[in-house]
Formats: C-alpha cells, sequence, structure tokens
C-alpha cells in the first residue's frame, strides 16, 4: 500500500477584468470575473515543492489583461478559448487548460454611462488540450416565476406524506443551466441570446405539471432552436410560494397571498441531450 | 447611580409576501420583504418578562398577509403606511410605529408569466405616531458607471499621499440613497419614477472632479425635480477600477483595460436638503 | 427655496490589516478590518468639486498600514485611536474623524501557526473631534442558544393573533451589541474580555419570558461587572426555531426536534444605561 | 436525430434540523443542514408530467424530522446513511439517493446552554444504491495561516511575469476537504476529529515552497493516520496576503505589514489516494 498523488490541477480564480471599448465618443464595455486552470505534469511542486513546471497563477492574472488590451474582450466564449488554448501552446507540461468566465451585463445610459443589469450572469467554461476545445455556455441567477398554470398531483403518498394535491399554484425557479456546444466555433452572442430566449420562453409557454415537465421542455426548447448545442443541464431549485392560511381571520385566499419561502427548496437538476451529441471531450459544470 | 433601560423597540423582521393582483387572465405580481419594528411602554417585558403590553411578533407577520388579503398591497408606501397606523391606533401602548419594505421588481413576460429584475431594490420606512407620519423611499442596490469624464486632482498630499492626480478615470459607484418626502400622501409610482431618473441622469450627466460633486448633483437634481421630496441622503461606494499597468509586457493602455478592485472602497456620503425643509419627525436611514 | 448641502463625510472603507509581531520565533497576528470617515469643511468639492480640503481616500489606506508598521497594531480602540487622532491633529480643514475596526480573532496553533475562529467579530468605533473622544466597542455575530428555561405567555392577542402561549421553548439569537465607554483609556483588552463573558454569562443564566427581559439582563450585566462601560445598546434576531408537528406520522414531540426558521424573526432592540451617565459626544451605532 | 432525457435527480436541498437529546437537565444539541437527492426511473414526470413515480421533496422534508424524532440525530454519516436507505429500500423507483448533511458545531456553556462555533462545517454526502453505500466526510470554510516557513521559486517565467521569487511570505487557505471512506462503518466521531486533527497539523508542520506541497501534505498525513479513508480531496484557495510597499515613507517593512486581499486568488486542487483504494461507486463531491 503506498499514498500517491491522484488527479490535480491549479490557477488563478477571480481575475476582475473591465475593458472599454473607445471607438470615438462611444464607448463599449466589458465586465468578466475570470478564473483560470491548468493541469498537466505538477508531481514535483506536489511531492518536493520543486516548482520548475508551475507557472505562478500571478502570471496567468497579467495574462488576463495583457491579452485584454493586445485583443480586446468580446464574446466571453471567445477570450477564453484566447486565454485557454496561449497556455496549451506555451506550456508544455501543460496538458489541459481551462478557463471560466462570469460575464455581467451592462445597459447604456448614454455614450459612455451605463447601469448594471442584476438579471442574470451569463457564464462560460471552456476546456482545452492539444486535440480539444470544449465550450459550455450558460445562465445563473435567472429567476423566473409563472403565477398560475402549474399544478401538483398524483404523486407518491408515504406514511409522511402530509402535501395535498394542487391544481393552481406559483411556479418561480432561479434558472441554473449550462449547454454544451458541439464546436468551438459559432456566432457566440446570437447563440446565448437565442440560448436565453429559449429558456425563458420555454418556462412561460409550459402549462406544467411539475418542475421536472418545465425543466425537460426548457432544455428540449434549447436543443431545437439552437443546432450548435449538443447538451443541456439544468438545476432548478423550486421556490416555493406557500398559500397564506388567512382563515383564522375569517379570510379566504384566492390565490392571491403568498407567503416566499427560503429553505427548504425542492431542487429538481436534469440533463436534455441528443441521442446523436457527439460525446463530451471534458468533464463539465464541476 | 442605577442601572436603567434607555430607548428600545421590537418587531418582526423580512416577513416575505408575494401578492398576486388578478385581473382576469392578466395577473399583477407584488414582492415585498416587510419589517415592522413598535416602541411605546415596553417597560414591563424588559425587566420582569411582563407580556401584558406585548402584541406578538409572530402577529405582526400574520397582519401582513391579512392586510394583503384585504387591502391589496400597491405601492410600497401606502402599504407601509396602512399597516403602521393600524398598530399606533390599534395598540394604545404603541407610540411609534416603523415599517421597512424592500420592493422587488419584476419585469412581465406573458400575461401571468414574469422576470424578476434584479439591478435595484426599491426601499420605504414609514415612521407613524398618533400625530406624525414620515415617508423615507429609497434605492439600494444601483450600480452605475461613466467610462470618462471623471477626473480627480488638487487633493491635499501629505507625508502619506502615493495617489497621482488623474484627469482620466472611471467613476463607477453603487447607488445607495433615501429621500424623505415633506408629506404623507404623493403619486408614489410616480415619485419614485421620477427620483430613480433624476438620480441616473444626473450621475450620467455630469463631469465630475470628485465623487462628491456627483453625489450632491444627484441629490440636487432630485430636489429639483420632485417637489414632494424635502431632503436627500446619498451613500456612494467608490467603486474604483485601477487601470492596470502592462509597461512591463511592452503595452501601453490608453484607458482601455482596468482592474475592478472590490476592497478597500472609498465611502461619500453625503445630504442635500432645502433650506426650507420642514424638520424630519423621527431619525431616518437607522 | 435654495437647495443646500446638508451632513456629509468621506473616507477609506475597509482597508483590510494583517500585522504579523515577531518575537523570536513565537509571532503574534493581528486582523483588522479598517474604515475611516472625516468631515469638516468639504463644501467646495460638493459644490464645484474643488479637493483643496480633500485628502484622498488612498492616503487614508497607505496610513493604516504605515502606522501599523511605525506603531504596530494591538487593541483595536487604541489603534483606532491613534488614527483618528492623526486625521483631526494633522488636517485642520477636518472637524471629526470617525474609525471603526472590525477585528478577527485567531487561535494559535503553534509558534506561528493559527486558525481563524468564527463565532464573533470584535467591533470598536471611535469618533474623535479636537475636544472629544468616544470610544464604542462590541460584538457581532455570537450566536447563542438556550434549549430551555424560556417561556413566553401574557400577551396581547388580537384579531390577527394566533400563537400559542408556551412555557417551553428554544431561546436562540446572533448576537449585536454595541457599548460605550465613559473614557477613552482603559485595559480594552480585559475590557472588551469582560464585557463579552458577562453577555454571555446573562444569556445563559437568565430565566426567560420574553427575549427582552434576557436583553435587559444581558446589558445590565455588562454594566455592572463594567465600571468604565457607560452605556449598552442590543440588537438581538429572535432565531425562531419552530417545534416540528409529527402528529401526522403518530409521533409525539416533547421539545426535541426544531425547525430552524430563516425569515421572518423577530428583532429585539434595546438600550441598557446608567442613569448618571455621561452624554454622548457623537451619534453612534449608525 | 432525437431530443432525449439525460441523467437526473431531484429533491429537498436544506433542511434545517436542530435536534436537543435530553439526558435529565443535561442536554445535547445537533444542528443539521440536510439536502436530500433520489434518482431512478422519472421519465415521465419530465416528458408527461405524470407524477406516479414522484414522491414529493415535501415528504422528504418531512422523514427528516419524523427520524430524529424516531432514531435521534447523532453522528452525521450515521443519519445520511439511515435516510438514503430508507429512501432506497421503500421506493422501488428509487435506484440511488444521495444525502448531504452540513453540521455546525456548538460549543457547550452550560447543562442546557450552548454557543455557535464558526470556525469551519463538517459536511457528508452518502450515496446508496440497492448494493453499495459509499461515504464521504468533510470540512469547509477552515481557515489556516503560517506566519512564516513559506518560500517561493524556482517557477516558470515567461513574458508574463511579473512576479518575484520570495524565501519569506504568508501562507494562508481557507480548507475545503473531502474524504472518501472505504467502507460504510465506522466510529464516524472519532473518524473525523482525527483527520481533522491531522490536516490541521500538516499544514502548520510543513515547511513549503508551494501551496501544491502543503496540499499533498495534508492529504498524506491524513491517509496515514486514518486507515479507513481511502482518497482525499482538497481545494484550497491561496488567500493572498501582500507586503505592504512602505518605501515612500521612509519605512522598511521586514514580513510585518500585510494587505490581505480578497481577489483573485490561487486556487489549488488535488487528490490524495492510495494506490490499492477500492473504486468510488458514485461521483463524489458535485
Amino acid at each position: 500500500m503506498g499514498i500517491v498523488l491522484g488527479p490535480n490541477r491549479y490557477g488563478k480564480a477571480e481575475t476582475r477584468l473591465v475593458r472599454v471599448h473607445r471607438d470615438g465618443d462611444t464607448h463599449g464595455l466589458v465586465d468578466f470575473n475570470v478564473s483560470i486552470s491548468l493541469s498537466g505534469d505538477l508531481t514535483a511542486t506536489h511531492l518536493t515543492g520543486d516548482n520548475t513546471g508551475v507557472l505562478p497563477t500571478d502570471t496567468m492574472k497579467n495574462t488576463v489583461y495583457a491579452f485584454a488590451r493586445e485583443h480586446g474582450a468580446g464574446e466571453p466564449e471567445s477570450f477564453a478559448l484566447l486565454l485557454a488554448r496561449h497556455f496549451v501552446e506555451t506550456q508544455p507540461q501543460v496538458r489541459t487548460a481551462e478557463v471560466s468566465i462570469e460575464s455581467f451585463a451592462w445597459d447604456r445610459l448614454g455614450p459612455h454611462s451605463f447601469r448594471k443589469r442584476g438579471d442574470h450572469v451569463r457564464t462560460t467554461r471552456v476546456s482545452v488540450t492539444g486535440e480539444t476545445a470544449q465550450v459550455v455556455s450558460g445562465v445563473t441567477g435567472l429567476v423566473l416565476l409563472n403565477s398560475t398554470d402549474s399544478e401538483f398531483h398524483g404523486f407518491v403518498e408515504d406514511g409522511y406524506t402530509t402535501l395535498k394535491p394542487t391544481t393552481e399554484r406559483i411556479l418561480a425557479t432561479a434558472v441554473d443551466a449550462r449547454w454544451r456546444h458541439a464546436g468551438d466555433d459559432t456566432d457566440w452572442a446570437a447563440s446565448f441570446a437565442g440560448s436565453l430566449e429559449a429558456l425563458i420562453a420555454a418556462f412561460a409557454g409550459t402549462y406544467s405539471y411539475s418542475l421536472q415537465q418545465t425543466l425537460y421542455a426548457m432544455g428540449a426548447r434549447l436543443l431545437e432552436e439552437r443546432a450548435e448545442v449538443a447538451e443541456v443541464r439544468l438545476a432548478l431549485p423550486n421556490k416555493h410560494h406557500y398559500l397564506a392560511d388567512l382563515s383564522a381571520f375569517g379570510l379566504d385566499n384566492p390565490n392571491e397571498v403568498f407567503i416566499a419561502g427560503d429553505r427548504p427548496y425542492g431542487l429538481i437538476e436534469g440533463t436534455v441531450t441528443r441521442d446523436d451529441a457527439p460525446a463530451a471531450t471534458a468533464e463539465w459544470w464541476l
């Protein structure tokens, strides 16, 4: 029996980049949170502290800022691929580079004035080796609610079940979704915009008998509308809204007054894929 | 020398209310976080645990939900006044009732589908006694940025000063603002919308030599445009964006690539008022 | 009618200082989060952006680090007084300096190894003018729980009351306390340790009929044991633990199984003071 | 080409349980945050909203509270196994049950008084099928710091490297560790206590040339001391402490005054395992 090093990686997390693009008086604004992770032959530093193969995480941070100057920063998928390929191509000891970007949207107020949106965060994670490049796009923190058209009944009942079936409830969730692209080259802006729209339209348009049904509808709609996407994963917390019981005060409550709960919450997780989807080349959404 | 009870109050904090207003197939959605605080003669419960004068905080919570059914929930200022007056009028031992509401905005997706906005939280705090009613409205978490038209120079330099004067920087802040109304009856929806617009317009439109100057411009603009408002308080964190030094890589940086900092941050706090503003009847923004 | 500037201040918030004190091989560790706020004649910068009287907030940050080297960093009250006096004495335009420090405790693991405690944050806030120096110490995030010896009954009941009286409940809170010192010179370490101990002992030792009663007991005990303290303020959220109703499963629940609630929560706020306490020279706990 | 359902699961997250164990006047306190996730044949609810195979998440919550009454709640691993086995054994459509528990420690103040510790959270995650039971224990939020005995040099330098080699720095991290047990039956309390002690001792006792070296030492020490553990995973953020440059003020800084940084941070992730470790039966730490 011996103790050995298993899988490992390292990098710089949460490098905060704001890039102003100046086109005369009209400015563009890009706001990224960039995390980089490299793996390869890193045994020496783990076993003896020999850093011969270790590019400092400080250098990764510098590279983010330098690349933003040299290449600009447009779509997060493109910027992430640029960074990841740089590390794989220039560092022989690096086998895989993963770059994740959170992208924050700003609404324009004027030629050089902006207001931050807070309704969702756009995410991307690329995994690049010498031979492969996998791109995953996503969204997190997108909160959606239907005030009707949601039922829940016909479920299993055991000795610990007290929930009553209902034909009318609020359905609300904070969408956490990631979708894996079949390739590494598409119109990322259009792809993201279309994917977001598909998710929202499916949520709003589905008469729902379970949040699972809504999850599947969201994933399927995205795949139907975006040919470049191979697979979708969703994690949907069921943000419970409990109907307030007002009977003690002589009041009815025809689905009008709700208690918004914090914890606990249901959590529905699922994958929607194509039966001919190319296999993933890297683990994703980890 | 004796030990005595000083000022005190109690209440229920963060009651989460979601109110659906049904007008046929088209639904409206109101999303509030309500906090209530009562004060008056509460000596007995502090000194001996005699609760004769204590309305349970659980009852305050119940009242929020019952009132939402009985009276609906529209503008947060109106709902807060309704609640506060109820406690002062029905509980003889209560001298002052304070009700604070955080209000979360949702964009409409369809007749009964909604998407939560996250760009700001609307706040209100009312303080009601038998004779007075003070209404404070506000906004928090509104993040604004100008990518130019901001300078900072001519400041004091002492032995610990290393900051270089600049004629070009990013100016960004997360607006935390509260404004006290002169009366307790106005068109709250129009007042809030107009106030928010005034703050944003002043931020975007001010060529700034200091964040203090921008703060004053924001408060003054709000007072100019909203006659119903007596006084404005602002707390503006200076969300620093540091110009990345890329010279080690042979690159210049003509105000394009910035490091968005977390801590520390400047914090500018100030009041803008009318010289004939009526006095406040309660402490505010505490 | 004119629009005018009201009260204002500015400074640097959340400068994160870690100070190692080396005594041979044995090291000491001080971990502070320092916020500084200055006020005085700041009209020019607000009205015209003339920064003649503005010491940059960047300089305040530098001063924190320089003073930590020059003077060391021991008790937070002393370090805050040192900084505040420096700004009032060296900046003629500054009338008042406020310095707040959050202090994080670490347990020793070895001569130069440490483990962060997370059970509370020690706070201080000093307000210094040319003539006065007010010191407020405090604690936040101290979570205490009694699993019995708490009752709640005899309260007001109105038409919205459904709470049942109880002679047995869990009482739990996250203590947020601040205490104002009569002077500006004491053994700060002993004072803090004794105050914390008094608060904890009073919570644990009070058979409680209301959280207000416990609050008063905590404040009174602190004043009884610490002659240097003039006044205590406490904000105690009532962290509700609801007895789980297991009757649907044929189970009783003799005060054993509880649902720990998040929101809403009761919030009890109060002051305990001496009838001969010297008046405060600055607003506190704002 | 068809769109199909891929892997999925669902459950109730963050059920907050507080369990008082009464042994006469002396009480014990257990504080858990329980999350449950089930998978199996859930196709119908996704495709058509047919909930025939769906045990409500509300029932999972009820089961947590009922089991706490029926069986008590002791070590989190045991309680998680009890719950997971219940769902697999009683629900024929459930193939796998995963139960995660966050456990919060309290220090005793008296026979029925407690003070919450905040220095770490103990975690467990069990994955149970009809044939297998995998138990992972862990700790998160454990913050450790060495004020010396840390160097970093000999690293790769490329065109974006500006970091200077150092033979003296602070090494600090917030330990996030999980360890997989070889079996499903051990003395969980002793195992956790011993594992925690091993991690801390290895951190404090390792003269470090890289955080990777410290990571490996921590994992190896845990495996050396705990025969029941098969594999350890660690994620160690490098909580950077930057030496303050005080030269502009005529001051040196012999490793005494540090700026504690927030973002970005290094992130070192790695696995330490036994070369004869039994294979994992479920994905873990996801």
